[in-house]
């Protein structure tokens, strides 16, 4: 979902009450980001409120280049790395996820191996239908084992686009935080739903109810569960007692517009890129009660922010023994302070673009190869900024392209390299990025390798569903990442 | 001002408060249209509720050209045309103009001639400084006399940006309805505030109180003037016997960004062209006690609309002898009713797309000539739709171009001329355009002929300023309009 896809953004369809109401009733976030703009990465960040160059979540097989969890990943999240609910486990949550886990599907990096209690939802992307031959199917689990796959026993039909997954992924939040409330122990749920991710889908009674086509159906579903999850922590009455979070993992991906992609507003480009619309994320905040309703802040937020900011609701101390790039975002919201904090545009390997205040430097750019481009693969479609949205990998580190957001928030006019302003704006730039590098310790790369043999063959609970498949030899070799 | 300058539209500085509260307070039009994507038209349109081929507010000097009243134009507001403010005097309305009114500068095209009973303004945009020599600095009216020039009594600093014009024109706004609500008379105001239009200009204390820079300072003094009008309504306690509605005449003036340009939010190219960004407009109906709160409506809207619900509102009929434009938007304002009309989308004296339901199909194309924008003249900078923001007049009369507004809200993606969508939708488009013309009777063309002896020499009341000029020789001749 991409900054632009809600109402209170300024989607023009204006098609989700629940989420506006939710910004009217706590705190609406428009400079909050991702820590990349892509899913696994972004989902990496999130967990362990560090940048994916220091989690291992990225590859080191190109340069600047895009890597995630696709089926014959051999990485994933790295014991060493601690997540969020192993560090709540300690004050006594039980953590639940819901949804895409996306750190890894092979047995060491299941989720309940890395703090979480429960998990229904899949480890990979709900691409399909595959053959089971060439590709498994992506299995679902519940805990620790599978109970089905998707498009055998979980369905997503491509051409109407119809699925229940979402209410599936709902009903289970709803029941999560129920028995969490009866037996009075606190709870971190992890909601991490897909609807929005192509192939986009709707359960039967969303589809056709939106202007926006398929793609605002789930928006529409999406917004319609987040108020009955809201709705029933309230009604549960223990909303005053819980801290909820929303936002995406990267900007809308254009490139499956207009049918199935999302908006980023007036941001340019979209998910691959690191442009502001590939990784400014729409965000909200609620704790009635706490928050004061109706608030909107300026704090430049990240993803990552969300692991220190969680460690503070509970009481805890972020780990010290590593660097943490999230900062605990409460002052921000209870009291509305303004925390000086960079934000950094990685790609990969690459720390592409930097922002400091309003200003953001570009250090690299690209949109993607001319190779991919010609093919008809456009993250930007119907955007060009001549030498921004570029189709190569430009380097412009001794003398970065500077934008100032606030008067040009869609990064079509870099000032001029000889103005005052661009000197000024430098001196500061230039001086968070010298740090942020001198500091630097990158995580051994967890996406380089790739092997069809480590695929959902057979995963836990194949055997009790006759569902298991017959790998085929191993075979690593380098993935191969265009974007 | 653009659809996206405003927070409740999305503007990522959300630096409009009061805006934002007037909408939370009232009803907010996603989908509010102007009758022409520049100011003269528009406001001629406006004040008349027909569309300016039929008021004559358009030129036939070439072919779907862009043309307004600069200060050598003699055409202007024909007698023959019925003005809202001349009807509204017949319920005993007092009708005041404050700012630019745009739709003629000589004797018989003075406001005060065509309905209104008073005048703070002036006739033409703020553009100089002039020398007096060449060309004669645009005075400002009182009522039927000049007071001062611009850039001589009323200063603006077009190295600072500063003017004060919009607190004389607010106070002017507060004096005037202080004075109706005192002498319990009805009232029209027609609040045409300027600061937004290059050479954009605030007074001092909001210099460099935006994130935006210039252009966000005015607005932010234009949100903050909007926010006084409507205290001192409640003030007086006449807020719930007064109708207010915020709009645009166009929309922003991409041309000038970053430093002088807003914001037309994902919508395509701006002001002067037939692209959403040129002609949907930030709209805001405001009426306690009627309006219910918080509302939000999706009727096609237009600012002859405003011509007709004026009428509505004064217990008026529309003129019967000519063809109006104009609905009356009452039914969707107070019950939320959704009338079924199209949106014309003219350029000059042609129909260059029309809007039924969520299509939209553009007859023509173009943004601007090649030899305008290769001089640097970009009507959709960083914006580039192949086939779509042509730079030659494109027909597409036989086969229009047909986008989905909803899906595709931003005209990247023409709908296949093959599909059954295409052909269903151009069945309801075509009986609407063919009904159009069919009925259409083009008014006489104002804006064809210039003269530089018709301009601001010798305004009423120069004699009494020692600021009469002498006009040149008369030579009339065709006006350029290369846009």
């Amino acid at each position: 979902m991409g900054w632009g896809d809600l109402g209170a953004f300024g989607e023009p369809s204006k098609e989700t009450p629940n989420l506006d109401q939710m910004a009217s009733e706590g705190m609406l976030f428009l400079d909050f980001y991702t820590a990349n703009p892509l899913c696994s990465p972004s989902r990496a960040a999130l967990l362990t409120g560090r940048l994916p160059v220091r989690n291992g979540f990225y590859t080191t097989n190109g340069h600047a280049r895009n890597a995630y969890t696709p089926q014959d990943i051999v990485g994933g999240i790295p014991d060493s790395e601690l997540l969020l609910p192993e560090l709540l486990k300690k004050a006594g949550y039980v953590n639940k996820i819901i949804g895409k886990w996306h750190l890894g599907h092979r047995p060491q990096f299941h989720p309940l191996k890395h703090g979480f209690d429960e998990w229904f939802g899949s480890p990979n992307c709900h691409f399909g239908p595959f053959d089971n031959r060439a590709l498994p199917n992506i299995p679902v689990y519940r805990d620790w084992e599978m109970i089905g796959r998707y498009y055998e026993d979980f369905k997503i039909d491509l051409k109407t686009g119809e699925a229940n997954l979402t209410q599936i992924y709902l009903q289970e939040a709803l029941d999560f935080i129920s028995k969490q409330q009866a037996s009075q122990q606190p709870f971190f749920l992890y909601w991490a739903i897909d609807a929005t991710h192509a192939p986009v889908y709707a359960s039967k009674s969303f589809l056709g109810t939106s202007q926006r086509g398929l793609y605002g159906d789930a928006v529409r579903e999406i917004d319609d569960s987040v108020g009955k999850i809201l709705r029933h922590l309230q009604k549960l009455g223990i909303s005053e007692n819980t801290f909820v979070f929303f936002t995406s993992d990267n900007g809308a991906a254009l490139i499956s517009a207009p049918k199935q992609g999302g908006s980023n507003g007036r941001f340019l480009c979209g998910k691959q890129t690191t442009f502001e619309g590939g990784m400014r994320e729409p965000a909200i905040a609620w704790w009635p009660g706490h928050i004061p309703a109706g608030g909107v802040s300026h704090q430049l937020g990240n993803v990552m922010d969300l692991f220190t900011t969680s460690l503070s609701l509970a009481g805890l101390q972020p780990p010290s023994d590593r660097q943490i790039d999230g900062i605990d975002l409460l002052p921000a919201i209870l009291q509305g302070k303004l925390i000086d904090r960079p934000i950094f545009y990685y790609r990969g390997n690459e720390m592409m673009a930097v922002r400091v205040g309003l200003y953001k430097a570009h250090y690299w750019t690209w949109s993607n190869s001319w190779e991919e481009y010609n093919k008809g693969i456009d993250f930007c479609p119907g955007q060009n900024v001549s030498g921004v949205t570029t189709h190569t990998q430009e380097e412009h580190t001794t003398l970065p392209l500077l934008f100032h957001l606030g008067r040009d928030p869609g990064e079509k006019y870099p000032l001029s390299f000889a103005s005052d302003e661009y000197q000024r704006a430098m001196e500061r730039v230039a001086a968070v990025v010298q740090q942020h590098k001198a500091t630097l310790l990158p995580g051994e790369p967890q996406l380089n390798v790739c092997d069809q043999a480590v695929m959902n063959w057979s995963p836990p609970g194949c055997e009790k569903l006759g569902k298991c498949l017959k790998p085929p030899q191993s075979d690593p070799k380098k993935c191969f990442w265009p974007h």
